[in-house]
């Protein structure tokens, strides 16, 4: 990936996080996204855009695009001959935690890496994608998942026929709480140390990605927003938002790298919901409402 | 340490479990602890006891004993020597999460290790013990934290001079959240690998730090359950409470490797606080109440 290369991507990049933001700012009545512009002490820096709004109750979409010195131990587990290299990063990353509890909570990201010499590299432009997006209800509708997987397969399909059987099965893995013995929410799909095509179809992936996002969670949210709910709907909300706050604090590689390497903590955790409860060995009713998203937190085929 | 010494010492964990609970019931009006016992896999088990009151939101005191097959590496890490031992341990720990906002949130633990042979381990009794506990106010008054620390030296002071400024120092750099700069509250005690003394004076140690803990929390809890306080008071104490969910899970030693080891994931969960907020970049506004806890997150010479 030659420098013109890395900043096509980049600039990708950055229009992805623009019209996210707008494509959801169109069903939010009266709010708009704020912007933090920041920079790292190791260079590059960051445009962190978050809005508290009446459908959105937190919602957080984040562009990055960091230098390092030194490639993280997380980065050269899996490739050694990368060990010391220098390297640049960036990525769009974003959560949306909803109001209405009918809605489910989204996480999408696009990443790319890509070394900058030093260390054993001999080559100065190794690189690899990575991203997904996936989706966590709280009172599932079938509909509405078949759709969000419909889109995420519709977008593979150009790259391969295995491609989003291969990634979604990867999500289903990745998005896993050991300690509950509970996939996070119904999946759709992740991948990462995407190389194997060329550059020219990686990239290609990437923006089919970042660009079915919108079209996948957009319909669900506005088909769902204006469903009444009560309090006890909310008050599970808050509970099962407490396993978002469990996965992305013990085990997301992203959020505990992130926060162990020095980066901005406020851009990191603004994945975490608005509002969140905790209850001791609380178990859903048998036959309620509440105890039926338990069926749907294990791997299952959608479309 | 022999089954006897070992027994001796459960007996007094179970025991401070017992008292621990009815101190704390004695000023919560209308409600007691309910108990869940429960049984490991791998032999052992626990009882775990809750109660969600008027004056404790939520209050946890966990008591296990659990055996395994091989110790695990962090507690190796330290003692190569022992890598494939078995062992057993037992510990009472318990986190008290305040209704009122001016009552600090307070954690305590005691901890026995002990090896039964296997691995390079030629002495099956090797032993040791950890504990302590800490403390982490929402509005701090000074004179409630200079009392838990005097009472913490205090505690410490029959066992030699340096007792109570070591293990200080170490709750300090323990409950420390690295990714804000900031300790976890006030701090008091932290130790652990303790096996330099005999057996004897290490469990009057443990017993000592055991039984402080109530001397040390009852009077504040007291003092300030009365005090009236606002939805802002409440609402900051919540968002506070985010940083007690990030240590937890982010760096807690013990929640980590419970988790990861296949613990009783709700006792160990139930340090949660019940009701947190997140929220983006929040700052306490310049010269206002919330803004004074900032001053105490760090270090200091309380007595």
């Amino acid at each position: 990936m030659n420098d013109k290369q890395f900043q096509q991507v980049l600039s990708y990049l950055k229009g992805l996080q623009d019209s996210i933001c707008n494509s959801l700012e169109i069903i939010e009545p009266d709010k708009k996204f704020k912007q933090d512009a920041w920079t790292h002490a190791n260079g590059g820096g960051g445009r962190t855009r978050t809005l508290r709004g009446k459908v959105f109750e937190s919602a957080g979409v984040n562009f990055s695009h960091v230098l390092g010195d030194k490639l993280p131990g997380s980065a050269t587990a899996k490739r050694p001959e990368l060990t010391g290299s220098g390297f640049e990063a960036s990525g769009v990353s974003l959560v949306i935690h909803p109001n209405n509890p009918f809605i489910p909570t989204s996480h999408a990201n696009v990443r790319v890496f890509r070394t900058t010499g030093g260390g054993n590299v001999n080559d100065d432009n190794k690189w690899w994608f990575g991203g997904g997006f996936d989706l966590t209800p709280y009172y599932p509708f079938d509909e509405d998942i078949v759709h969000w997987h419909q889109t995420a397969k519709d977008a593979c399909a150009p790259f391969g026929k295995e491609v989003y059987k291969k990634f979604k099965a990867w999500c289903d893995e990745y998005f896993y709480l050991k300690h509950r013995k509970e996939t996070r929410g119904v999946g759709g799909l992740f991948f990462d140390d995407l190389n194997q095509w060329s550059f020219e179809k990686s990239f290609e992936f990437i923006q089919a990605i970042g660009n079915a996002y919108v079209a996948a969670y957009l319909p669900i949210v506005k088909k769902r927003m204006d469903t009444p709910f009560t309090e006890q709907h909310k008050a599970f909300q808050k509970y099962r938002r407490g396993r978002y706050v469990e996965f992305n604090l013990v085990y997301d590689r992203g959020t505990l790298f992130g926060l162990q390497s020095g980066g901005r903590t406020e851009s990191i955790l603004m994945s975490m919901p608005p509002e969140v409860s905790f209850r001791y060995n609380y178990q859903p009713e048998s036959g309620s409402e509440e105890e039926k998203l338990y069926d749907y937190l294990a791997p299952r085929d959608w479309v």
